[in-house]
């Protein structure tokens, strides 16, 4: 079963909003084992509705198209299927009903434009409304279907979920589909794509001599490293979640300790794991993140029973009065280390996390932008320094330095561990 | 001129993530005076992405395709353009070359696999890659046009303003079509929707009466406020560029100092500039917002010369031993005086701002989630607090009380500058 998504409305297409409904329904089709090969969005204009719904029906088995079932003069969607049918459209009474005692329920007289709202092409079934006024349509065109959502989120995924997935299951079934789609997203920092991509080559060869399921592929999401989605499709969901954990495990034993987390999980929430396993309490100084590895830290919950607090030590002076660094140059593997130990002293915690750099556009102390300096203090052990050397501008510099600075606390703090 | 945009990956369609490079590319080509009348997502599949461009093609004057230039064998959009194009690929080999140097710039050896991200189909023109190893392409179809962008945002943002922006305005120059639409966008804090479209109804209703031209938009865009959206249509940029002017004065007269900047400018870059002007320098003492303040700050470009730094004190304790407040509840208008007073004295600056508060979900000092007090420390005047009521979960809380916080900045700074 393909079914395609059509996302109607103006100002999805002038980038006023971004299409999350798409997203979600796509998630949802997906783990439903339908396929989604294409979704579209359109403006509120008949004409381009209408073409937009004849280019998914010939490309697929169906349409769940979402928004334009409103009640003013732009909300045409309901038309636009009536026109794709060659049926008229016909007012439901019972409906006009239910959204007149809409109104009179929060003490309103229904205004005469939601009366459009009850107009259902002739031969579609209405999807009864219960959170909004606008109610759904099931509308079969020959042996195809258009299903038509209300654009508001919350709207849109209860009738889905109570209406749509249900008939789509009924007509899978008819059509002896049945099954499931899932996947995973195994999560690395410190390797190139194509690094990524060599280590993982023999897998995903093996993968696709071996029928292609489950699958592999690379996701290269920017600032917060190179992602391994794995997708597996079966007839039930334990079988599923079984083949996704076998993968999980294969794809682990080949990319090691540059995979961090899964799905949810942050290069926050791992060093938040290693530290509370550890019982240890942390102090940053930051120097070039201005404040970015402690607001990433804050977001993990429970942060308060290991993060004591930083120094945002932007200006020079601020290194050597509050925290001790010696006079001298501050992006340096010396003034780094003198960070990290200055934080865990002044925040008396019993690791310190520094970093300081160049963000750019400009040199300092006599090294070249994206030049950013590490400094860790664990335990007993010396303090050391690690220089990195990072791409992009002023805000990507910041960024990776933020991530590159937690991916080293989290190494030191496996190895620490010997985990 | 109309162009369709074409996003490609399994990920969008899975709804792994959110279409955002859709919304940025509709919103530049609205600016241009572009027509986009239709957006399309379609997954990593060689005659699906064929199917998705030629069905755009059919429909517009030429696509915007994002996404697919990666290294990996899944990354199949320039073998779908080619196939559009009835051509071959060629490999480029300065294009190779500029890859390796990317490369060894950072001390590594070009992996094979990013030799294909040089194949070129025959007849396209590159577009030098300047921030990642993907160049875009300028691939002529009759006469129309495919242009390939990246779908890393950064690197697909920088290409299209500096090359597909500029070939767009050629063949628009060359079909005879002239006239713009720019718009600018005022940004306010403080006000509710409606509250601001109280404000402004008369200004719409006249604009209305006079001919829709140019237009107010409100835009709620969640955390940073309230947006006013000035649309404006003009034979050429200046007389539009006029319009905007004259309607921007228009807002201001009606919003006051809600109106914080327009277009780029920040919360965080108003307070520069007022700090600036008074040559006055800044230290934070950040609780619940853990470094979120300091993080704005250090974004705006000469930061070092008005910034000192911030203590983020996120356990108690730091707050009573480094920044000297007083034992005692630390949500409470006291703790956040002695917080701001506290920054000021150990970082050696003129003006101390402190947030503290209670993020939730559990309460805190008997005080619910959402309570932020943010205290102010300026020149001689005694230091001030104020209590706010923030709505949203964590990391909502966290969100505003950040901007909250330089607001409150930005109004004192206005007012003891008399401006």
């Amino acid at each position: 079963m393909r079914i395609e998504i059509v996302a109607v409305g103006t100002e999805l297409l002038l980038g006023q909003i971004a299409d999350t409904n798409s997203a979600w329904l796509g998630e949802q089709l997906a783990l439903a084992g339908v396929d989604s090969h294409f979704h579209q969005a359109v403006g509120d204009n008949q004409a381009r509705i209408v073409l937009a719904l004849r280019t998914a029906l010939a490309r697929g088995d169906g349409v769940v198209v979402c928004g334009g079932l409103g009640p003013t003069h732009d909300d045409i969607t309901r038309e636009a299927i009536a026109e794709v049918m060659h049926v008229p459209l016909v007012r439901d009474e019972a409906i006009v009903e239910r959204i007149a005692g809409l109104f009179s329920s929060r003490g309103r007289e229904m205004p005469a434009s939601n009366g459009r709202q009850a107009d259902v092409p002739a031969g579609a079934e209405p999807i009864a409304q219960q959170l909004g006024t606008a109610p759904g349509l099931v509308c079969p065109v020959g042996n195809k279907v258009v299903y038509a959502l209300p654009g508001v989120p919350y709207e849109m995924q209860e009738m889905f979920t109570r209406a749509v997935l249900p008939d789509l299951r009924r007509r899978m079934g008819q059509a002896g589909e049945t099954g499931t789609i899932v996947s995973r997203v195994v999560k690395t920092w410190g390797l190139s794509e194509s690094g990524l991509g060599e280590l993982l080559a023999p897998r995903i060869e093996a993968l696709d001599a071996g029928g292609s399921n489950p699958t592999i592929a690379l996701l290269a999401s920017g600032i917060e490293g190179i992602k391994v989605r794995i997708t597996a499709k079966a007839t039930d969901a334990p079988a599923a979640a079984a083949m996704l954990e076998a993968e999980e495990a294969d794809v682990r034993a080949l990319v090691g300790d540059h995979v961090f987390g899964v799905d949810d999980e942050t290069m926050e929430s791992a060093v938040a794991t290693l530290l509370s396993l550890d019982g240890h309490s942390l102090a940053l100084a930051e120097s070039v993140t201005g404040g970015l590895v402690a607001a990433r830290l804050v977001n993990v919950p429970g942060a308060s029973s290991w993060f004591r607090g930083g120094v945002v030590s932007y200006a020079s002076a601020v290194k050597h009065e509050v925290l001790g660094v010696p006079e001298g140059p501050v992006v340096s593997e010396a003034a780094a280390r003198a960070m990290a130990e200055g934080a865990r002293r002044v925040l008396q915690a019993d690791v310190g996390l520094a970093v300081t750099g160049v963000a750019g556009p400009e040199e300092q102390d006599g090294r070249r932008p994206g030049t950013v300096v590490v400094g860790l203090a664990i335990g007993e052990a010396p303090s050391e320094a690690v220089v990195l050397h990072l791409p992009g501008d002023r805000d990507r510099v910041r960024q990776y330095s933020a991530i590159s600075a937690l991916d080293l606390l989290r190494r030191r703090l496996l190895a620490a561990g010997e985990r």
